[in-house]
């Protein structure tokens, strides 16, 4: 069978096909991304929602010169596809292969890398402002959707793009009504109810009907579209609130119908100023599966089975079940615990909680500022929240749990998942960042446990401390045996003293276990270590300074970035003691890291039991040398 | 005469006085805003426009049953004069007197201490959740500026704050039309519609009639106000916005007409559920010097003559007027260079660039998320933007420079003012974090000028850095006397150097000055060093190592956390460089600091030669018993 869509040369080719060849393309984009992610695993939901959409963009503008713009990127593999890239996706996500998220290396056709959501508007702003100083006519599309939607960052972008009228800039809201879990809030309701609308369906209907009665790119076409628009108006569309704010308002549209899509870009396209165009899809359309999974375990999958939706491998118990069962053990025994996810209910493992207690447990949207400082407030009216994010995402909300959390003492608990080296997802989601910004914050209290029996029981300690900021930081996948302390001093665990030890090995969180297999090696070489596992990174323990006295080398290693890390500290307190012993480093390059798989990327970091043997004893010689 | 505001023993008091005594009270209490702002500098202007606005409040609601949150806490002076501390404000921003701020170690009627704008609808989230969830009646109050809602965190909240109607929460929004310079942004187009709306006078003139002709507090007036507000609905008020959203909305009501507040503010009790109230009010109300300052200088105020509203003593020239100067004459050479403030165009001194060329510089309102992003956004555009704010305020865009700007590899210069220690305006306004935070961005360029000479040459020489983001970061207040190099090692200046040398020291921007005093000191007691400015704190210039390894002593001094900041920096390029010379890192303790002058701070943490010189010579001594 020849591939219509391996024949595009490029996106322009699209404008020569008629609807049959079209609804073909569709077809066989929908084959591609199935197979694909059922090989590869990736993002499947959304990229199976927005197909006729991203077909209707790419015909309707004129890319690279017109500039698209996604949100959170997993949504642009059809986009990639209809660029030239249809024939690389059996190495979607693959070192070296097709990156899940745009890439500007890959095509010129990409423009935003950053998988974090809402950010699109801005960009789009930024590149519309920058087109009308610059005296270029182009356009500039962004597509979010209504989940991106609830992130501040677009309502600031939005305020600032309905003040310029003279921009041209066209926002396609892909609204699916989920992120992960349905979207929440006050617009989210109001985008509800349009879909719910009993008047929805037949209206659509009607559009779709006189569309596709022969005037396809004409006035009479937008102006269906715009008397339906006015008729729905009052009852249907969130119009009120994108007139307030001075934005022309398209929709909405069915966006699984290429050709209304069409016309509805086209009519925005004409506008020559900022129009917001509505479209309406189906997250995983065309795949029941993944339409009729509630808990939306289709947005990113692992490798599956076509035919029944089930994972190919199941992976081993990670981290987030760990949490995710003792926190409701936690919440069983503390009625003022209370759970904060930023729409990733299940991601985060703050599930089995919100079941048991669903009045406890509160979904913010994709607002992790807003999520930090709510929390502040929770913890001012009595109450302990658990604010459950991602690690990449706590960058978001620095300054929240700073200013907000820690001046005022508050009582919160941050569990940070997917912390250290991620992975396949590339360089955005990698959460080498927090445990260095995170040791900024006055008072704050960071634990790192090095195993699920540490997760459990730090969990526990973090969750008592109620007058300033704790985090609980684990890492993704799956969690290894637990390894036991031989020892402790002050909060420190000991996991190893061999006799005569010359050098104390410090490992923070799952690397304990690259220091237990450093020293393994090491005393086949007769040198002899301490290993021990802090615990606690923040405040570092007065034990860890007091250990090193007796050695001649420190050796720390973390899966955080170096700069201003564990190790950093470490050696800064040890010249703030006095104690002249030397510290090596081991911590990831503090530089962005291309998809991979975490334990290839560990390797290369140098972050393995040899490597890091290797270089100690290269640090002792030289150490002797300078004596 | 008797001062009634004395008088009161707390806000309780407030509701026994009868009408006269209330205009009267206003009138003392604008007295004492005056007088003590004009003797102590602080916040003028908001302060005057909210006084009837806090006595309704105070009046209608039972604090500190009930919550007040204010947002940007510098409009809380009102609040503080009718919480009993009125007789403090002779010492208004002294050290141990009053906070500029909300202070909980002041009251219990204060909650929130945070100076950063936009946070009050997401503590009054929290703390409504906190209320319903213990079973509390009592309501939440947050006080919000038309400018702050231009922040995406008061998005994030409202929209959390639409989806659950059960709590009891009041967001009174201060609409003064202002934030420093006139707010920006779509929504604030819209709030200027209302306001300079020919029918809003004449409206709000026939509300008072009816309010004041003796319903105080009954449904006939409330009814009045009701029927106003459908009556201007659809010309007037942003309904749509707040209706589509699932707020209820009344408005807008004279802030300045106190019946007519209390009975807006009562309505919005009794409803139960979230409510919104539109206060309209005059910045700088009663002293027409402030109403009539179009660049809103009464906003922040130094000390000032009330007759003439002309500052009492003439500051000497500080660093944002040689970036104001500087960024003029670059912008004059390279028309791709473009200017953006989160509004704060004169107080970051990018006014003058705006006059020269108002199509060049944006203002996008209280929104520095979204102003980074935009500004990549104008960097993929092909020009070059700059980005101005004030060092404590980039905390809260960590996530967009690493992600947006950095992993783009965007040429975006941020100009920090008012980094490292501030004093005045307390904790959250110390820039002492910016360094730590911005070395975890890779790629990052940053620059840190010890006097106005190197401002101008590293301000041209971030401008011309076109991959990566780059950032200069200056202190607050005047700019010292040009300090010459007499060497160049690298890149980096060396400033004074003595025979036989044991001491390198290193001076991180304005501290440069404090090192040429601490050498001058340890000459006097025969020991000899060099001294060096860094000029670029990243990347660090390896001839920094270089020069560590002649020496007996490194010393970093920097006004910044010593956590992850210039000295942790430095002592960790040593020990991977394998260099043994102990460092001295001398920054600000990583905790937060009350308010006080810049200098009695730096002084308390020990960055002044004095207390270097000493600690140096401590250090010499003990490295010299450890040998």
């Amino acid at each position: 069978m020849a591939s219509l869509l391996r024949s595009l040369s490029g996106p322009a080719d699209l404008r020569d096909l008629g609807d049959d060849d079209l609804t073909h393309l569709a077809e066989e984009i929908r084959e591609l991304l199935l197979e694909s992610v059922a090989a590869n695993g990736g993002h499947l939901g959304p990229n199976l929602g927005v197909v006729e959409l991203t077909i209707a963009l790419h015909r309707v503008f004129d890319s690279p010169r017109d500039r698209l713009v996604w949100d959170t990127g997993h949504q642009s593999y059809v986009h990639k596809m209809l660029t030239g890239r249809a024939g690389e996706f059996d190495r979607l996500r693959h070192e070296g292969g097709l990156s899940g998220y745009p890439s500007r290396a890959e095509s010129e056709h990409d423009w935003v890398e950053n998988s974090h959501a809402s950010t699109s508007l801005s960009y789009a702003d930024g590149l519309a402002r920058a087109n009308a100083l610059t005296g270029r006519d182009d356009h500039v599309v962004a597509v979010i959707g209504d989940g991106a939607l609830t992130g501040g960052m677009a309502w600031e972008a939005l305020n600032n793009i309905a003040a310029d009228q003279s921009r041209r800039l066209v926002v396609v809201v892909n609204d699916n009504g989920r992120s992960y879990t349905p979207t929440v809030g006050g617009l989210a309701n109001k985008l509800t109810e349009i879909r719910t609308n009993p008047r929805y369906e037949p209206t659509l209907t009607a559009i779709r009907e006189r569309l596709t009665s022969g005037h396809r790119f004409g006035e009479v076409a937008y102006e269906a579209l715009h008397a339906v628009k006015k008729g729905m108006k009052d009852a249907l569309a969130p119009q009120g609130m994108f007139e307030d704010l001075g934005i022309k308002y398209i929709g909405p549209v069915d966006g699984h119908d290429r050709v209304a899509m069409e016309q509805a870009l086209a009519a925005a396209k004409r506008f020559g100023g900022p129009v917001l165009v509505h479209a309406i899809t189906t997250k995983g359309q065309g795949y029941d599966i993944a339409v009729a999974n509630e808990n939306d375990q289709m947005h990113q999958s692992t490798p599956f089975d076509r035919t029944t939706g089930e994972a190919t491998s199941v992976a081993p118990a990670g981290w987030t079940s760990v949490f995710r069962d003792e926190i409701v053990r936690i919440a069983d025994e503390r009625s003022d615990v209370v759970g904060l996810t930023a729409a990733m209910l299940y991601p985060v493992g703050l599930d089995a909680f919100a079941d048991k207690f669903p009045d406890r447990v509160f979904d913010v949207g994709i607002a992790e500022q807003h999520a930090v400082t709510s929390a502040a407030g929770l913890a001012m009216g009595g109450l302990h929240p658990v604010v459950a994010v991602y690690a990449t995402f706590i960058n978001r909300a620095f300054d929240q749990v700073l200013l907000d959390v820690a001046l005022h003492r508050c009582g919160v608990t941050f569990v940070l998942d997917r912390a250290g080296v991620t992975g396949d997802d590339g360089a955005s989601h990698n959460g080498m960042w927090d445990l260095s910004l995170l040791q900024l914050v006055p008072g704050i209290h960071i634990a790192a446990p090095r195993d699920g029996a540490r997760l459990r029981e730090l969990l526990r300690e973090a969750v008592a401390i109620d007058d300033a900021p704790s985090v609980v930081r684990f890492a993704k996948g799956p969690v290894g045996e637990d390894i036991a302390a031989i020892d402790h001093v002050g909060g420190v665990d000991v996991l190893r003293r061999d006799a005569e030890p010359d050098v104390l090995l410090v490992g923070a969180g799952t690397m304990a276990a690259v220091a237990l297999d450093t020293a393994e090696r090491l005393a086949a070489d007769g040198i002899g270590c301490t290993v021990i596992d802090p615990r606690w990174i923040a405040p570092l323990d007065p034990a860890v300074v007091e250990l090193a006295a007796g050695h001649r080398l420190i050796v720390s290693v973390e899966d955080n970035g170096r700069q201003g890390g564990v190790g950093s500290t470490i050696a800064c307190a040890l010249l703030d003691a006095g104690v002249r012993t030397p510290v090596r480093i081991h911590g990831v390059d503090q530089r962005f890291l291309d998809h991979a798989k975490r334990a290839v990327i560990l390797e290369r970091q140098g972050l393995t039991g040899p490597a890091i043997a290797a270089d100690t004893v290269t640090s002792l010689h030289g150490n002797i040398a300078r004596q």
